[in-house]
Parts: C-alpha cells; sequence; structure tokens
C-alpha cells in the first residue's frame, strides 16, 4: 500500500539527458544515506546510470566500475558493472580507463578505435567517457581510486553534457563511500 | 584478427537450460583462471547468470548477490548485479536471501507472494530462487559469505535443474573467490 521499491528508482521518464542524468543524481544520494559500502553503492550507481541511458535510447551497451586492484599496484580491477562480461584488470596508464586514472581527468572518446592503445572489452564498442573517481582526505590529499566507465555502440555516443554530469555523480560517489 | 573478447563469453546460443547453465559454469572457469578477488568475480559472474537467462527467454529481472556485511553483524548487504536498483541490506533470517543463509539451503520459491516475510525489492518480482555461498577453509569448517539471489517476472520461474546447476556454479565461486 503505497510503498516505494527499490527498483522504481531504476525508471526514469525523461528524454532529456540533462534530467535524466540529474536523476540518477538525486537518486543515488536518497540510496547512500547512512550508506558507505562502496561495492553496495557503486552496484546501485551502476543500475541507475545503466537504466537512464537506456530510457534515453543511448545505445550503451556497458555502465561501470573499475577500482585499484589491492592486491596489484599499478593495476586496475574490475568493480560492478551493468552490461556483458568485462575485461578483468587494465594497467594504470593503459586503454581509456588506465589513461584517466594516470591523467586524472575525464576522458570523451568519440570513436575508439581512433584512441591510442584502446583496450576492447567487447568488439562491438565505438565510443566511451571515463571519469576518475577522485577522493580527498581530511588533509585535502587527492587519490584517484578508480573509473566510471560507459562503453557506447555508437560513435560520439557521449558530449559535454553528459561529461558535466557524470563528473557531479562522480564526485558524490566519491565522498559517500569509504574506500 | 581472431581476437577474443570478453563480452562474447556474454553470448548464448542454447535454448535448453541445462546447457546454457553449464556453460555459465565453464565460462566462469576460464574467466577467474588466476583471479581471486571476490568483487571481480561476483560482477562478471551476475553478468554470465543474467545473459543465460535471456538467451533462455526466461524473465528474469534481477540477479546477483548479497555478501556478509563487514560493518553490521547478522546482515547482508547488497553485492555486484544485472538488473534495477536493489535494497541494500537484508537482515540474516529474514526475507527469501536471509533465510537462505540462516538456513545454509538454497531457497527455491515459486511465488514469493506466498512466502512468509518476503522482501520485495521490485514489486513485478513473482518468483525467485536463492543459493547459499558456503566456503570452507583448509581445517573444514564452512561459513556462509553470502548467496546469488535471482529473482523472475512469471511465477515457477525455477525449478530442479537450475537449483542443480546453480548450486554447483555458487560452489565454483564459493572455491575461487578470497572472502
Amino acid at each position: 500500500m503505497g510503498e516505494i521499491h527499490h527498483a522504481e528508482y531504476a525508471n526514469f521518464s525523461s528524454s532529456d539527458k540533462r534530467e535524466a542524468l540529474e536523476q540518477v543524481l538525486q537518486s543515488y544520494d536518497a540510496l547512500v544515506e547512512g550508506q558507505t559500502n562502496w561495492v553496495c553503492n557503486l552496484s546501485n550507481a551502476s543500475s541507475l546510470i545503466w537504466h537512464a541511458y537506456q530510457s534515453l535510447n543511448v545505445p550503451v551497451n556497458w555502465a561501470g566500475f573499475y577500482v585499484l586492484n589491492p592486491e596489484v599496484p599499478g593495476e586496475l580491477i574490475l568493480g560492478p558493472f551493468q552490461g556483458k562480461v568485462a575485461c578483468q584488470t587494465i594497467k594504470i596508464g593503459h586503454g581509456v580507463c588506465g589513461t584517466a586514472v594516470s591523467q586524472s581527468e575525464t576522458q570523451v572518446v568519440p570513436d575508439v578505435n581512433k584512441f591510442p592503445g584502446h583496450i576492447a572489452c567487447d568488439g562491438e564498442t565505438q565510443s566511451e567517457i571515463v571519469v576518475p573517481i577522485i577522493s580527498s582526505n581530511s588533509s585535502g590529499e587527492k587519490t584517484v581510486q578508480g573509473v566510471l566507465d560507459i562503453d557506447c555502440l555508437a560513435l560520439q555516443g557521449f558530449d559535454s553534457i553528459d561529461q558535466e554530469i557524470l563528473e557531479k555523480i562522480v564526485n558524490r560517489i566519491a565522498q559517500t563511500c569509504k574506500w
């Protein structure tokens, strides 16, 4: 009777990209209130982002996270995601994800086939956006904890609106999780 | 040229349930060779299981994991999954997932509305199977580490074949991950 199910957070009705991605941000904030477990929070974040893009009819084929591998310095390891099976590890500095970490900067790649050293987990991916997750400690020291990675089956799948709002979302993720 | 992409592990061609789920098991084994990170392995396992059921036209709407919450004894916390946003935490002993842990036994639920104390993350779910992940240490001591949870939009979505092969898959997961 009037109960809200968690799954309903994954229902998006706006066809406007800015609106849909702002809804991801608001839903993420609502979901993680009092919850700092990074696996839990990144799992739900992947689902929110995936369903937002599906509702916008952007042919996103993968949305998820790579994080620092606690066992292997200099390496990222696969985190929670939505989509097909993915590469387990990526060297920092290699591929789009590894470059986003080594440069501490978002990579918007309109055509992955033109990105030097692109690592293809899925040969059908045409474009990609990768946003580094940068946490700060109490003394202001910044650490890259991993990346949000989104792949698209179309060329030029992402633009400055995606970058702007995904960076806001990732900034909230960086602040709300215990790494 | 002849390169195999990781995403191809998520392509299933068999319409036979036993064959498709056995393929999940084989793909899981191939993917986790030399990789013990549980987040990485459960993330790809969710994707394999999800895509197997989609290819079989079983209307699975959620496939993923809950694990012991390291911060809160007696509680499960959301792990990697495929599907819509999910409940973050579940008390052990409550709902289908919590019961699978407290009884250390698979729960096959043909109609979730008839399960006492069912916790609905998605009001559209009609049936569910939950398999406990039970690891053993070198002295043979068994510990439930979490559960595989799969939800279906149809009643009676799962039968003894699902149970049999999913228990094999979960047994491999229990053995191959560092918890």
